[in-house]
């Protein structure tokens, strides 16, 4: 799947920022590649892009507009589509993380082709898949895991990314969802793999390398989370990691979009231990990621220490602190 | 879907009786329904079917020739290709438990096309599911898992349904895969869901009903199998079982198809129980299936006599002794 840039970013109305995590993780870490917004009547998320039109969008050069937004089962709202067939009308291609089929709404189906323009739907897979081995592979592998979905592994997978190499290492980010593909240009959406797949999916995106490789592979949902827990086992099945960096978002009461409460810490590391020994007997936590976004500097500050004396683990907020702890603590762990 | 009969079991030549486990357990809950076999030189697997031409069985009347084999990754060897394009020349439907679809085989969606005939993919799911929710829902549910895949849980789900029923219960089978959607003519193969909706699928499979209702749910891998334990988790999640049985073949040293040892009932019990709290607090183990079918009878008695005593649980094995033991335990747990 190849992208072409730079990207208009839609956001259609959704609720809230986590909704648009997509777009707004795009803008995060490949900003130069977009050259706007646009967003409908109460939309309460923002990228910080200028809103733009779409002539605007045009006259600066935008090739692909980008459904930036996430729903829970992936739904097309109707009122987007006017949007969204302009965007085609106007020359552009249309991109999108959603679970459905851009070709299956018959309005966006005909407008692509009216302009002879392309759809391209990030979270489909046309890739096929073993079933998963298990069987250890050659390369080191880091996984991000949560307490909860939308926590922040994205991030921190990218933040440690940026860090290690600037340590020195030689480290690649394995994206495995809609904004991870869209910021890397490769990867799978492995919560559109066929189930039977998915641990086979993830042996696909870390594959063996060279011996001093780490792969950064991106984790999705939460062994805890009613909804998604099977993907992020087969995840962690499949990408077999030497170590894994907990995910944590302090003021987060209830599990995303379920009625259930958030685990403890300690518990995730346990059950990602416990599980994670079956495809890695050497798995080990080497940090906790915090999303102290919602607290203030004095907060944030003792809240990641609590954190960090509770655990004995390197705590960080990537965006506050960056990562060089947990970075400094794998390389003492794997002596690299 | 709905699938004329009766059937004509299609074996290929397939290495061994599990990899028919299809064929075999259609034959043992609807033997009425099948015709016979149709064998490749070299098969090892039998249904105890007479093996028969495809000019018999027309005569005999059957409808529908089911490819009642599982490969892993559910691929359609080249060479039987001849034998389905002839069944469908005869005048026979085919239906699939593959993973692949039969129409996207050029040589077998000519045929069916040429001969007016249609293709079933028992697998595939069009039915489109929500994300999993993990609210509680009224009714019972019980779970069949593992300690590997194909070791008895369709079969104890079947025995189990027969058994409460014989007991006065109000219990129905809910199948998960293949074998039981051929058995049972409805249910879904959950392993062939996005794996976004792998707990969300498990949730419809296993609706609210009356309270007194019990819905045996057809378990899925292992939540110890590498390739596989990611749809074991959904399901359990998606069930929400308020109670389980632990399913388990004695001779087994290592996990189908990879080079993991088994795990032991009791870690099986522990992690079900640890993972199945989150969507049913009140979880709990009421009995084990032993597949004793490798072992002569004292063996077989005593080996289910130490399990029974390690783990004080009733233990059966549902073909050699019925499983009696278990739901009277049900009954008693349940105060049924």
């Amino acid at each position: 799947m190849e992208l072409k840039r730079p990207y208009l970013l839609f956001l259609g109305d959704v609720p809230d920022a986590l909704a648009a995590k997509t777009a707004i993780g795009i803008v995060d870490w490949r900003k130069d590649w977009c050259v706007g917004q646009v967003r409908l009547p109460g939309c309460k998320a923002d990228t910080g892009l200028p809103d733009i039109e779409l002539q605007q969008a045009i006259a600066a050069g935008a090739k692909t507009m980008i459904i930036g937004v996430v729903n829970a089962g992936g739904v097309l709202p109707d009122h987007w589509l006017d949007s969204i067939v302009a965007a085609l009308d106007a020359g552009l291609d249309v991109a999108s993380g959603l679970h459905l089929r851009l070709e299956d709404v018959p309005a966006i189906a005909e407008a692509a082709k009216r302009n002879g323009r392309q759809l391209h739907n990030v979270r489909q897979s046309d890739q096929k898949f073993k079933t998963g081995q298990g069987t250890k592979r050659e390369g080191l592998r880091l996984l991000t895991v949560g307490t909860d979905c939308s926590v922040g592994k994205k991030y921190t997978s990218l933040a440690l990314e940026r860090g290690m190499q600037e340590a020195g290492l030689d480290a690649i980010f394995q994206a495995t969802g809609q904004t991870g593909v869209f910021i890397s240009g490769r990867g799978v959406s492995i919560d559109a793999v066929v189930a039977d797949f998915i641990s086979g999916a993830a042996e696909w995106i870390s594959p063996a390398t060279e011996p001093d490789i780490w792969q950064i592979v991106e984790g999705q949902g939460s062994l805890f989370h009613p909804s998604f827990a099977g993907v992020s086992l087969g995840l962690l099945h499949g990408s077999q990691p030497d170590a894994f960096v907990v995910c944590h978002e302090t003021t987060r009461t209830n599990m995303r979009n379920v009625k259930h409460p958030l685990p403890s810490i300690q518990q995730v590391i346990d059950l990602t231990i416990a599980c994670g020994q079956l495809t890695n007997p050497n798995i080990r936590c080497v940090g906790i990621a915090v999303n102290t976004q919602a607290l203030d500097e004095a907060t944030a500050v003792s809240t990641m220490a609590e954190i960090a004396k509770l655990h004995d683990l390197p705590t960080v907020d990537p965006i506050r602190t960056g990562v060089a702890p947990i970075v400094a603590r794998l390389q003492q762990e794997f002596e690299l």
